[in-house]
Formats: structure tokens, C-alpha cells, sequence
């Protein structure tokens, strides 16, 4: 049992230090290693198996409302990223710049693509003509480069993967549609596929997308009371369509400019997941997106029958389309309890000899871990009830988690003293302007995550200025 | 029917020039769409949709074969590119390289990935320190940049996607028996899958992958006699483990530097596959990958109950999961035909009003034309058989195709003379000397394909300096 306790106190607590707490469940999870270059990870098996299940999940979605992938080129010609002024100027000072292939200097530098709405707009403007060329429903699932100072796992790469759709509609009301429509894909997922519960809303002007003409987001609230922006989708009305010169013949002969979106979810979801449903033990996963669902770990393996009924378990579970794993190494049953607690398996299924004696098998959930006594028979339906559960646990914990951490304020002061004393979201009431947006952020280095789509009405006057509010909004630190 | 004649007069005909046909195909069919960057294409949906099913049937061998994927960063340093000698002489001239983040020139230059094997190499020395911890079994689905000189779609792109299988075990005889392994998941997935019939075989030191020990590949002939490299799996020996500092203790408790392997297959194979089975109407895809396999076409839609029969059948063969499209847009039945033939679908089902009236549909197999009267009862096993013979059909073809260019000599004057005037593959008998190989391709344009692994006896001397034979070669003109 050394070696369990060993494990397990390699992990720094999270009231400790939750930054430290963070990386180490990172690294001893194995889910990332470092590279040479700072800011470039390396997404491990079990780091990468949790992105594919979730873009398993998101593309399938994608799919079934219309959108189809495509795969844009990996550089953006300095003279293609200039071309909408807004954009260029939000992106231009992160990009990685190419300056030669092989032994020759470039004629023009290749930027390696921070976000491809340039490159979308290039194809459109060939390929859009007619009203019949419309919409086209774009997403790709690539890796992109933003050059970052400061970076973290998961939450700030210097590349990291993500998907990025690009629709361009006829009409303004259309794409404004896609693009909310896009974010209740992003909020249903994360609530309902990752028990993330999320604030839907619209970003400020200050906090919107380079290029948008708005931007909605969801976020979600860390355990430390941190927020993380989680997804965002953003309606360009024809603003690049005119800067890109996308023009197509519409039903009634006249030439029009068509109106975009684009919308977002990147691995730094992962980095949500870990800090949402984690714990001192290491990671916690959402059932529907953990790489194993369930392992199954015999105890006393060399006792008869105790193996050959841990298969047999593990294959009823693995022919019905669980995710399951089964451990026969020589690794005691203690060191593998605490293994499989660290690499947040939702299911543990222990089976030993007294357990052979009472033809039953123990379940562990992962969340509490609440121990189940369950007939072989009833594995399926109590494997699959269990799941379900520790959905619901974790989402409803989460969602405990934020209410607890939301406050609401009246005043600047109100909120520095909130600030000051707890982590959370403070409810505040604005005026709209951009300079008290700025003001908050200044003095108490809180910034607006988004104004939310459910309204309330806190106060009449803006929390700052003290003129009529126009918005309620959600304030706090992001990662 | 004009727009029928004009569709399909857009494409150049195969025999008039091959080249321009192929250019043709892949852009009406609407595969690809050329960037403002030379040699970095856009994969348009219904390109990237053979892709994806590509991915699909490989991605789910590599995993059934103990393979765990993961994703390595974009970025390589150039002192990480350097560590192996004959690697980066191999690489470096053809790389685009990074040279500032932002506004800041970088301490150093990082290139775009053109292969990652010094980037596994690097994590494989973090993680790998006990025999416990060997073999991994890694493999990415990512892009590569190789900056070449001339580029063509699907054949030669300077971005281009493919996945790298990347393994490290303990033993030489381990690494090696992985390298042959996945040799024959590729050839199995190009005669099963893609109807394409493969030559397994060994490259000559000349031809060898940068770094390898050996390198085996699968060479295709198209339609023209060209030869294509679809497939190389590549033994590293220690090579690279010493280059790196990877060790392990062993169960001997011996310090050891195990043995290394990587496997490729890109986009290109699109390539293949288009020259292989395409033919002047345009693309005929293999049916276990077509995006669609099946395309429904009613005929007089307006007709009573016809609309509604096709709708039945497509909801019946959708159902069973096979992937069909109907089209009831306006379009002629004319022009559908030619659009879904230049599209390569595999089987076409007509429906109209005397097929109504006779209780039964018309299929259509792209390969060859044939026409088959369906029940309506028999549509899901009529298609899964008409997808069966179309393989079949394919494949023999295929075959017939090679089997007919292929030659042997006795000589190198023999091979001029064949070359002169055919195209395709000449068996002839080499010493194993570089001087003989680099004879031939200077004189006659023509390269060693690969060593067959089934070997023949030509004649018993070299074909270019007449000491005595060591193998018999494969020689053509690769794409």
C-alpha cells in the first residue's frame, strides 16, 4: 500500500494550490508532455483519446445540421491576412511567421494560420456565384498557432487543435440564425455530454472577435471560481464577404454581398473538464467522453474463477459498445484503485472471491465513490445507470459550485469588496459603455465574460458610471 | 440533354492526355480547390469525405492492431532536426522554416514538421526508461510540410495530410515483425478496400526513407502504367534510439537502446485511386470508401408515386447504413446521370413511372454500366451485392491493367527498347549495386520501384553490368 499512498500524494492538494494541483493532475495522468518548443504539447494517448471522443460527438452533430468538413490550407499569405482590417489587426501581432522553404527566402512571408476565415473567404469568393452556391456549411477539424507569452495545458497553446466552422448564407436573418443555433450546439454539448453547465450570452465590444460584427459565448465556472470561455460563435454580417469581394446573382438578378459565421471549440475544453469535475484524487471524467467508461479489476486474481468472471464481465460490457478496460497486471488491487481514481475512470467494477461467493461484483462510482452490489445478470443496465448518475452528480455539483460563487453587486465598490474576499462571478449592472467596461477592468481586474441571454435586473443604474443600465452582465477572472 | 454533352465534354479524355484528364477530374468533381499559396490545396468536402473514410477503415485496423494515437507539435527546433545525421540530409533542404512569433525573430529557427520521427524520438526519451514501459504503439492523423519544387493535386502537395505510425520496442525482432505487419495492413487495405492491387516490397538503399535501416513499400501502377508509392513502412534499427539517448533497462537489468519503426499513408492515395479507376466520364470510386456508394434518381418526379417509392428505397438502404443521396432538384435525370458518373458513385438507382408499374427499380453500376430490374424486396441485398461485383470488377480491371504492362528484360538495351515504346513495369534481374541503378535512371529514366518480396529469376545476371544477379527489380517511371 506504499506505493498507493506514494501516488496519490504526488498530487498537490487543490486547496493548496490549485495551479499546482492543475499540472500535476495534467502530467501524472499522463494526458501532456512537454516539447522543446515552450507552448507546444504533446497530447498523449489518453490526453488525445478524450479529444476524440469529443470531436467523435461534436462532428456527428455537426453533420446531422447540414455542415460538412472540409481542409483549408495550413498558411495564410501576409497579403490575404491584411485584407480585413479589423481581423489583421487583432491577429497579426501572435502569428508564427514562415520566411523560407528549404534554402530560399519567400517572395511573401506565410503566416501559419491563427484562424482560417481569410482562407474560407479566398475559396468562397470562387466558388459562390449564385444564389444556388448557398449556404455552405463548412467546419475542419485542424491545429492552429497563436505565438503566446504566457502558456498553460490544455488552456493556453501556442498550437493547439480545435474545430472551426465557416458558413456564409444569403441572407443577414440566416446566418444570424446559424450562429445562435451553433452556440446551443456548443451549451447543449457541454451541459449534456460533459456536465459543464454554462452561461449562454453575447461578448461586449471590447471582448469580441476580431473581424465580428458580434460574438456569443458560453462560459463555464471553474471549481476555483474561475470562469473559462468555453465555445464561441460569431456573426460577420458582410463585412468580410465586402472586404473579400464575395459577391453572388440572387433570385431577383441583382448582385448581393453574402453574411458569414464562424464558431469554435478547442481542446481547451479539456483543460474545463479537469478543473470542473477534478478532485484531490486527480481527474474526474464525464462518462460520456472518458476514454475507459469503466475498469474492471479483478482482486485476488489467482483465487479460481476470479479472472475467468472479470473477463467474462468485461466482455458482456465491451460487445455492448462500453468503453471498458480490464487490468489482470501484477499491480496490487490497491495501487490500481488508486491508478484508475487518478485517470478519473467514471466506473470501477471490483470482483474477488467473496464477491464470486455472493454472485454479485462490486461498482465503484468515481464521482462519490458510492459502492454498488450488483448481480452479474443486471451488469449492463446498472454499468449504464451508473453512468448516467455520475452525469447527473457531476453536472449537479458543478452547477451547486457556481450558484455558490455567483454574487451580485450594485456598486464598483460592491464588487471590488466581493473580488477582494471570494472567487466567483459578480452580477452587475452596465450602461453599455465601453470606458467603464474598461474602468472595471483596471481597477479590480475583473473583465466582462459575457452579458447573459437570461437578463435580470439587479439595479437601474450601471454599477460603474451610475447612468441607466442597459445590460445585466457576468463579470470575473478567466482563465 | 445538352448540358449533359457539355458536362461531360469539359473533361479531357484519358487517351488524348492523361495528365490534363486527371487535372480535370479532380476539379469538376470538386475534390480540390487551388489556395494563393502554390502547393497548399483546399480538400473541398467531398474530397475530404474520402479522406474521412479512409481514416475511418485504417484508423479502426491501427487500433484493432494495438496502435493508440496521439498528436505531436507542428514545430520541430532545427537543433531537434539535427540529432540524426542521414535524417535531416534528407529533410532539411525541402523544409519551410519559422523564423519570428509575432514581431519577435525566434532564438531559433523552428521548421514545419515534414515527418515527425525526431519528435517521437524526444518523448520516447522522457517516457521511456524500463522494459515495463516498451513496446509503443503510437500513430497521428496530421499534415505535413515538404516545400517542393513542382506540386500536383493529390500526388505532390507542399501541405499535405496523412497519419504517421510511430513504434519503439525492445527487440530488433520485435520492431521488424511491426514494420512487415503494417506493410501488410496497407496492401490489405488497397486490394480490400480500394480495389487497388499492390507489389509488397523492399526499396534499394538509393530509395530508402532518411534514417531508415530498410524501408518497404507498396507500389500501384494507374491506368497509364506509372507507377505510385501508396504505402511505406520503414525499420529504423537503434538508429535513431542512439542518436537521441533512448534507453531502457532491460529484464536483464542491462541498460539497452531499443528499436524503432514508422509507417506512412497520405492523401496521395486519393491520387491513386483516381488514376487507377477513373475513366473519361470522370471518377469511379471503390464502394467501401465512396462518400456516397448509392445515389437515388427519380425519374418523372412529378409522375403519382414516384417521388415517393425513391424516398422509400433511399430511407431503406440509409437505414441499413449504407451511404446514399437522393437528388430530387430540379436538374434534368440526364444531367444527374453524368453529374453522379463524373462523381464516380458507385451504383445509381433509377425510379419512374414504369419501373413503378412493374413493381421493381433500375441499379446502375458505374464500373461497367450494367443495368439490373430490382424488386424493391431485394433493393439492401441487390445493393450490398452490386457493391461486391463493382470491387471485384475494379480490382480485376486493375490487374488486367498491370498484368498487360508489365515486361521483362534481359538487358538494359531490352528496357530502353520496352520503355521506348510502352509504359509501365519492367522485371529485370540487378546485382545490388548503387552504380547499376543510378545507370539506368540517368540513361533511361527509369527508377527501382521496389525488390519484390515474390521474387523471380529473369535471367542470372545483372541487366546492366552482367556480373551475377541478386534480385529482381520492379523499374518504372513513379508518380
Amino acid at each position: 500500500m506504499e506505493k498507493d499512498k506514494k501516488l496519490v500524494s504526488e498530487i498537490t492538494s487543490m486547496e493548496t494550490d490549485f495551479a499546482k494541483w492543475y499540472t500535476d493532475v495534467v502530467i501524472k495522468a499522463e494526458l501532456i508532455d512537454y516539447s522543446s518548443v515552450r507552448g507546444c504539447l504533446i497530447l498523449r494517448p489518453y490526453g488525445f483519446a478524450l479529444w476524440e471522443n469529443i470531436r467523435e460527438v461534436l462532428d456527428k452533430k455537426f453533420k446531422e445540421t447540414g455542415h460538412e468538413n472540409v481542409c483549408m490550407p495550413l498558411f495564410i499569405p501576409e497579403s490575404l491576412l491584411e485584407k480585413e482590417k479589423d481581423h489583421v489587426e487583432g491577429f497579426a501581432p501572435e502569428v508564427a511567421w514562415v520566411t523560407h522553404g528549404g534554402s530560399e527566402k519567400l517572395t511573401e512571408r506565410l503566416c501559419v494560420r491563427p484562424t482560417s476565415e481569410t482562407l474560407f473567404c479566398e475559396h468562397y469568393a470562387n466558388i459562390i456565384h449564385s444564389w444556388r452556391d448557398l449556404p455552405k456549411l463548412y467546419n475542419q477539424w485542424v491545429s492552429v498557432v497563436r505565438w503566446e507569452k504566457t502558456t498553460r495545458p490544455f488552456l493556453r497553446h501556442r498550437e493547439f487543435l480545435w474545430q472551426e466552422g465557416h458558413t456564409i448564407h444569403a441572407t443577414s436573418d440566416e446566418a444570424m440564425e446559424e450562429t445562435l443555433k451553433m452556440l446551443d450546439v456548443y451549451a447543449d454539448f457541454c451541459e449534456n455530454v460533459l456536465a459543464m453547465p454554462v452561461v449562454k450570452g453575447q461578448k461586449t465590444e471590447n471582448e469580441k472577435f476580431a473581424g465580428a460584427v458580434s460574438t456569443y459565448a458560453i462560459e463555464a465556472m471553474m471549481h476555483d471560481g474561475k470562469a473559462l470561455q468555453s465555445g464561441t460563435s460569431h456573426y460577420f454580417g458582410d463585412g468580410f464577404a465586402k472586404a473579400f469581394g464575395i459577391e453572388f446573382t440572387d433570385k431577383d438578378n441583382k448582385l448581393k454581398n453574402p453574411y458569414q459565421t464562424s464558431w469554435g471549440m478547442s481542446t481547451r475544453i479539456i483543460g474545463g473538464i479537469i478543473m470542473t469535475h477534478g478532485d484531490d484524487s486527480g481527474l474526474v471524467l464525464p462518462p460520456y467522453i472518458a476514454p475507459a467508461q469503466v475498469v474492471v479489476v479483478p482482486v485476488a486474481m489467482h483465487k479460481p474463477g476470479v479472472r475467468e468472471k472479470a473477463e467474462e464481465l468485461y466482455n458482456t460490457l465491451k460487445d455492448a459498445g462500453i468503453r471498458v478496460k480490464i487490468d489482470t497486471s501484477d499491480n496490487s488491487p490497491g495501487w490500481k484503485f488508486a491508478e484508475y481514481e487518478m485517470k478519473g475512470v467514471p466506473v470501477r467494477i471490483e470482483i474477488g472471491p467473496k464477491d464470486l461467493e455472493q454472485g454479485s461484483c462490486v461498482l465503484v462510482l468515481r464521482v462519490n465513490r458510492e459502492k454498488r452490489f450488483v448481480p452479474y445478470g443486471a451488469i449492463l443496465d446498472e454499468v449504464n445507470k451508473a453512468m448516467a448518475d455520475s452525469h447527473k452528480l457531476l453536472f449537479d455539483k458543478a452547477l451547486l459550485n457556481r450558484k455558490a460563487r455567483t454574487f451580485t453587486a450594485k456598486t464598483v465598490d460592491e464588487m471590488a469588496e466581493i473580488i477582494n474576499n471570494k472567487s466567483g462571478f459578480i452580477k452587475a449592472m452596465w450602461c453599455g459603455e465601453s470606458a467603464c467596461e474598461l474602468e472595471v477592468k483596471e481597477k479590480i481586474s475583473l473583465t466582462s465574460r459575457c452579458i447573459p441571454f437570461e437578463q435580470e435586473k439587479i439595479s437601474d443604474t450601471c454599477a460603474i458610471c451610475g447612468k441607466p443600465a442597459k445590460h445585466m452582465v457576468y463579470w470575473g477572472i478567466a482563465y
